[in-house]
């Protein structure tokens, strides 16, 4: 195969090709290698590279594969980890100057599985410092561009990890999610970013194990590679309390023979209302409901009521912030970026009122949105309102016309949904005149992962312009 | 059968005995309700009963006998549920004058389970003002009294439910849990308390639906049927967003045939010194080591490191407190419990500094807990470190010399447990030379509630004081 072809080939297929000795570990790791070189220096994706490690561990699973075993689900796979997530013995900063020295002795939880798949870590991606924010700047390493026009941000908070998908510098990448960190730089870049429900994928290590916001999860270029690795890393360990027993085979099975045939799918392109999108962007996202039209499904114009979500987004966010960072401050303030020193001090600001009227508000949600489900299989939205805009701005200053207050307003088409709990990934649906990518939230019921990778391969089957390629490559 | 036998045989005799066609629910049901009315003015157990309402309902269970179908596991069996939990048609209270005359339109989850299991609800049982506190009484309706002892504490705060089994005034009782609800009242009282995992026993309606501290669950005087109310109450509901799937088959299986043998089990009297227990308790605890021995476990003297417990205590329940509570102190704050009044000042005193701490801390905690129960099965020490006290005091003044700082302190045996997050039971393990019951906590690893109800089972079928009966009755 042509290096173009081997970067650009799913996972899935890339194991499969392994199995049947048409290619192997050692040449898809050249080739990836060899598109890093030529497209990192411009998209800066990953911030640090383990070549030879890497290489040196695809000769051994090359090796591995004259010896007729089963292979494991990821065998020989390249991974990038995002580099807010520890790796043992590479460099993890948190994409901060704070920690721009530091190598982990262990992996995390997800690296251990990711491993023990048979998937070969590339290297590590970049954030915002701490993966703070939809937008992937820091001090430390400049900022990730997009593949789709390098003037342009490539969203976040995985930002390098979308990036670097996109560019075909590695099939599947590991990422985060508190408030659309999966989701922004999937949309931005036209790939796909999973987030499920909390305790599916389990974190380890976490200063915060009762968290109920922020995941990690997979993104790959297509849904079958987004469950592939999701099954590789879905299930309880006692390291997560919150984590849960996972059907792991349901996830695979999910999108062998996609159909949404006869399912009932609820569109908005703005949250009923509540956010600002701009019209491109509206216009795009709602043809995706022809294609799941076509494909069998009933559509409804209907959004569960998210009022007061902001109410909940500040009272809880500032917390973790002020667990997680408020210790930093006195030392290190200066150096930090601004969104996150905002951040912590809007925590440190919140009164134990402000707090519990978020936990209130957030059940209260919780309520309106489960019983808007029990009539919908679906819920389908745009991903972001904003278009990918100029890297060197902090956030877009406004959407449709309207203002952004701080660097977190832009991403709350996908925060609102973190709100929810639900299962919700994203997927490209089309493109803007200008050439850019336009992500589709896909929500499902509460805990049904499998219906959500299900109903995206779907309509990534029916879905024409899944083979574009950015003009980077 | 006797009134007397009736009142104390286990549910799930009871429904063996109602196939035999050896009794029926309508005889159950009018023994019951002849000792409450000659028990419940001496014991305060139960605030609201709903006696035509259960007859009529015993009378159609004992009609449906004859119609040959199979009995639904808790067929006619009569059930208390707690004053904070809602019941369709049935005054609910929470215990405070400020609900009153409250009538819910709806059963909460846990009492619409048990209805659909076939157990009849014979009505409320008493709590202190919103569950607030390990003492049972109030203004609405006065005190609990202890069945081994009237001028004694039941316990709180499901203290009418226990004080209604240990009186033989029911089968089995609902209650809930955040820092010993279910636990220390069992203690006190000499009956068993099941507290699960989050999200064992979904809860609905809860203001607060992420909260990872509060549980509803079991109380009985068996294992037996402590295990039988739970596999019907346990199992995910898209009404609690934290609620899983549960094996139910499982918990009745575990208390069949149950054995600890090779078991590996930690003993500590005081969570390693941390907190003061009065020796007569101490003592007849570590009894129960002796039995675990005997059944073929290897008992150590350990203990994970709780310190920084009460920090983590102090800096969460304060937020709930204010969730729940701080809205009525305007009105109402007079006529709140002294308790309840301080907890909520105490939590509007919080800092975010103060939250944050506390959940930093709770996920070491949680890490230390974990790696420790990696050498152990069980964790068994006692469940309060205090005898009942004077039920006129609010709470023990003193324990073993160490004077008590506020309301909550006396129940920390329990409460650090509840942080740990994992499975617990509380058994009776013996009495006081002045014939008070002594509780013993047994504490599974996460999410192992059957291993839990295996090694109470088989703890309970090699205690010979399991047959003892207050001296009220």
């Amino acid at each position: 195969m042509l290096d173009h072809d081997l970067c650009f080939t799913p996972a899935a297929d890339l194991v499969r090709a392994f199995r049947a000795r048409k290619t192997s570990p050692s040449e898809v790791m050249a080739a990836v290698f060899a598109r890093i070189k030529a497209l990192n220096p411009k998209i800066n994706a990953y911030v640090t590279l383990v070549e030879d490690q890497a290489k040196r561990e695809a000769k051994a699973a090359t090796r591995a594969l004259g010896r007729g075993k089963t292979l494991r689900p990821l065998h020989g796979i390249p991974v990038s980890i995002k580099d807010v997530c520890v790796t043992k013995g590479i460099r993890t900063t948190w994409c901060s100057e704070i920690y721009k020295d530091f190598v982990p002795a262990e992996d995390a939880l997800v690296v251990e599985r990711l491993k023990a798949a048979g998937a070969i870590v590339v290297g590590k991606t970049n954030s915002p410092e701490f993966a703070a924010g939809g937008h992937t700047f820091n001090t430390l390493f400049g900022p990730t561009r997009n593949p789709w026009n390098t003037a342009l941000s490539a969203g976040g908070s995985s930002g390098g990890a979308a990036a670097a998908l996109a560019a075909g510098m590695g099939p599947i990448a590991e990422g985060s999610d508190l408030g659309g960190s999966l989701r922004t730089p999937a949309a931005f870049c036209g790939v796909v970013g999973f987030r499920g429900s909390i305790g599916l994928v389990p974190v380890y290590p976490s200063q915060l194990a009762w968290n109920t916001l922020s995941v990690q999860g997979p993104m790959a270029r297509t849904v079958g590679d987004a469950a592939l690795m999701l099954s590789t890393i879905a299930g309880t360990d006692d390291r997560d309390p919150l984590s849960f027993a996972v059907d792991t085979r349901g996830l695979l099975k999910a999108v062998r023979s996609p159909s949404v045939k006869g399912w009932r799918v609820a569109w908005t392109p703005d949250l009923n209302g509540l956010l600002p999108v701009e019209p491109e962007i509206a216009a795009v996202a709602e043809k995706a409901t022809r294609v799941f039209r076509k494909l069998g499904a009933k559509i409804d114009t209907a959004c569960p009521d998210f009022s007061g979500f902001v109410d909940i987004i500040m009272g809880t966010r500032g917390i973790g912030m002020v667990a997680q960072h408020a210790d930093k401050l006195p030392r290190w303030r200066s150096k930090m970026q601004e969104g996150l020193v905002w951040n912590i001090e809007q925590g440190l600001s919140l009164t134990p009122g402000d707090v519990a009227r978020a936990h209130l508000q957030h059940t209260q949600l919780w309520n309106r949105v489960r019983r808007f489900m029990e009539d919908y299989d679906l819920l389908i939205l745009p991903a972001t309102g904003t278009l990918p805009f100029p890297v060197e701005l902090p956030y877009p200053p406004s959407i449709a016309g309207k203002t952004m207050q701080n660097y977190m307003e832009f991403f709350y088409m996908t925060y609102a949904i973190s709100l929810t709990g639900l299962p919700v990934i994203v997927v490209p649906c089309g493109f803007t005149k200008g050439g850019l990518p336009v992500g589709l939230q896909i929500v499902g019921r509460r805990r049904q992962e499998a219906a959500v990778l299900c109903a995206a391969a779907a309509f990534e089957r029916a879905a024409p312009w899944a083979d574009r390629r950015p003009p980077v490559i």
